[in-house]
């Protein structure tokens, strides 16, 4: 059952820190309404983040995370990468198309695109087609021009300032 | 027992979208990871959040929001609201210095400071003062720039595109 009249398409881009933080407050502020909620993460699957050990004990939130485990830094993106982003993409179709659920979540998908493991026009058409009430979440650096245009609300999550850049290290707990 | 290191001083701020749902998502992967946070909110006390309902059902995570419920637009601020950033301090500086929380969110601080419902000194002092290992996280927009002098990390979200300059509504569940 529907329960937003509209559903927007968010965006949030940047080099800076809380773009996934972000959506997964929206997630928390979303099925504190009783909305359902899917998360599909492009490009993370393999690697270990303390959000996940909660997922499980928070109601109406799926997540499905897809890729290696490990960063993509070369061009072309190995072939085990673009298969990675297919099927996170497959699902991502068949979870928006199904109406089932008010929020859907797409993390990291904007760095899938500018890596190129998808084809934008696949977005845009997903985009375009999704059920009316369905809010879509896109995350990621390197937001491409087309989703930006297309998106009705976009935030750029910008670095001012950054320890990592002194030589820090992740923290577990913090940055994972 | 602190779990972290080195906390480090966080900033979310600007005048885009994602400040407090970033940090209800670090809250998120630090108590999946067992660390104990607390959240205080400057200002929101009264309305009505999506995010407060499902905070009861997670573990290690506390939460109090103070203030009167409505936006402050007037300078200079009314008795009452200083009132209520005064308790909302007094809080934020036990908690920190209990050590007892590896993450302390002071949410909308800024905005506080910004309309002078608490005093810089004071908050600089906090910093200043806190156990080594507390991560401290302050949202809101109009961070003064002796915060932004003093944190490790300041992202500054910004807005790109937005619906309400379109006249659009806040939704409960995706704004609210």
């Amino acid at each position: 059952m529907p329960k937003l009249g509209k559903g927007l398409v968010q965006v949030y881009t940047g080099n800076g820190k809380g773009k996934t933080t972000a959506a997964f407050g929206l997630a928390l502020r979303a099925i504190g309404r009783g909305l359902k909620v899917y998360i599909i993460q492009f490009i993370k699957g393999g690697f270990d983040y303390g959000e996940l050990y909660v997922v499980d004990k928070l109601p109406n939130l799926t997540l499905k995370a897809f890729g290696r485990g490990k960063f993509i830094t070369e061009k072309p993106a190995e072939k085990a990468d673009v298969e990675f982003a297919e099927e996170a993409l497959a699902l991502a179709e068949e979870v928006v198309k199904s109406g089932e659920y008010d929020m859907v979540i797409l993390d990291e998908i904007n760095v899938a695109l500018s890596l190129k493991l998808i084809k934008i026009e696949k977005i845009l058409r997903l985009i375009r087609n999704k059920p009316k009430h369905v809010e879509l979440i896109l995350t990621g650096r390197y937001a491409p021009n087309e989703i930006i245009e297309t998106a009705d609300l976009v935030t750029e999550m910008k670095e001012v300032k950054h320890p990592f850049n002194k030589g820090y290290q992740a923290r577990k707990g913090i940055e994972y």
